[in-house]
């Protein structure tokens, strides 16, 4: 047993990775806490940049964020969307009035010279967060889905086309020239470190765009902590967006074990929803260890409860690597 | 008489000048009919360009401006403020959530390379509104204010200050530099031209400005129909805004007939208030016809029946010149 509270760095996308994020706000000491957020799905629209993970975790840990859709705001209107369609403006991505603030704000902060840190971290513990959300970086990276009619900006297939087209491949443009935020280095450092959490996010969508920013991979793997991913595979389907889809597309089986043997070597432990109970021994026959236990989180208590599982294996995990 | 209806070329401002040109709107045949609005107004504010004059004209002859106040949109709501001011942006510019549609794309589209009256057509089309609304300027023009602590811009001065400092002067930042935007030379060209009506509009900083582009006034003084000017002082008072405050301190009478002098030997008749009977001889004195009637525009009617009074004036005075 640790004798101080555990300290957690989780890595998420949007929806369901904001779950358990929010669930792990809950438990943590809120000093004890970083999200680093993929900013791959970030994009350029109407003038405007627009990061829709770091803004659902944001609205998410605020307590304003949408529980019906888990993104967007709750108590949104939708009057903008209505002026821009009768100017003929783009209405295919659905931008609510009280959202705009957010994107309108940013932009501006953003062509002024501010770091998409910054502003992220100022618009949290302005909304009254108080554990601290970093981009993966400051430096732009922008996803792009690769299907047998060329390249689609991120957002276009997953919004725009609903992600009807065949997925052959992802490019995370910009990735290259890139560098891990301000403040993940730091996170990732200590020996006081006790878990790393790879949220139920789309592992390529999602996380690997965290993976291509060069040296945070390099920097969770020295990690004095467990890295611990909780599956986004529940029954062999996605709970939420394309993950299943996907990975049929890719060649992969869309199974929790093809997820665990996508992050490879990275991992320390694997979280299975207890649905895919048959998975276990295949997951444990790559070296990484497994906590079978019901991942769906559909209350509040349900995401404290996946926390506090999570970082009790994570602990178990760290134990026995240095015991 | 003349056998043919009406052509007419308006000068406008915001609210009160917006309130007789549709009076116009409503009494001419739509392609007979241009405004040219003042664009020194516009700032660009939160990354938007914002246009208050254009869009306050495009509201109202659209039949969407908020009837209480003349500015904005009705069945307007605030929840973009709101999240704007928990994130700590800048509330002092009321937008409300159907009007940042307008600036959005307006914004979105002036980046991309269209000009300002490309987009300020294809917006009043969409809107269903027929006559021309054409900026000044395709050429951004900003009215700065002179004051004993220094130059304001202008909606600072006006909105963030409310008006309050001393005026000492006034100067149109990049007017030296500025063309009258396409499609002005050919509205006020022509021997079918009947009148040019300067509405009821501050003189200083919605008219002037429009003055400020070179060319344009001398375009004025060239057409071949009446310079026909309304008061935008009724009984010693400005109906709107800061006029009669801002000819005080400018040194001048706060009264119609300091407003025909500033306009001067551009004018052919003058539309005084019949509050202001006294002041008729003074305007007629400086060469100016002049026509007295009620020029308080509260209802549709009463908007209707003075742009009927005005044209027939200007048709008259159109006439004597002629014989």
């Amino acid at each position: 047993m640790t004798t101080q509270a555990p300290r957690c760095v989780a890595l998420s996308g949007g929806v369901g990775g904001a779950k358990l994020a929010l669930g792990l706000a809950r438990t943590l000491l809120p000093e004890d806490l970083t999200i680093i957020a993929n900013t791959g799905d970030d994009f350029e629209h109407l003038g405007l940049t627009i990061c829709p993970d770091i803004d659902t975790l944001t609205y998410t840990l605020a307590g304003i964020s949408n529980t019906e859709t888990g993104w967007g705001r709750g108590g949104e209107t939708w009057q903008f969307m209505a002026s821009m369609e009768a100017l003929g403006g783009e209405t295919w991505f659905q931008l609510g009035d009280r959202d705009l603030a957010t994107h309108v704000e940013r932009s501006r902060r953003l062509a002024s010279g501010e770091t998409l840190t910054g502003i992220t971290g100022d618009f949290r513990q302005r909304l009254g967060i108080e554990p601290k959300i970093l981009p993966m970086s400051d430096t732009p990276v922008r996803t792009i889905v690769e299907t047998p009619d060329g390249p689609l900006p991120f957002q276009h297939y997953f919004v725009r086309e609903q992600c009807a087209p065949v997925v052959t491949g992802f490019r995370f443009d910009g990735a290259a020239d890139a560098h891990p935020a301000p403040g993940i280095a730091e996170a990732l450092a200590g020996d006081d470190l006790s878990a790393v959490v790879i949220c139920p996010s789309n592992p390529f969508i999602s996380i690997d765009p965290i993976f291509a920013v060069p040296g945070l991979r390099d920097m969770l793997t020295a990690a004095k902590a467990p890295v611990v991913a909780v599956s986004p595979i529940v029954g062999g389907k996605a709970l939420k967006g394309p993950t299943a889809k996907m990975m049929t597309e890719l060649g992969l089986d869309s199974d929790a074990v093809a997820v665990a043997r996508h992050y490879g070597d990275l991992l320390d432990g694997f979280v299975l929803d207890s649905s895919d109970a048959g998975s276990d021994d295949a997951v444990r026959s790559l070296g990484v260890d497994v906590l079978m236990t019901d991942t769906i989180m559909k209350t509040l208590a349900d995401k404290e409860r996946l926390a506090r599982e999570v970082l009790t294996f994570a602990e178990k995990l760290g134990n026995s690597s240095h015991g």
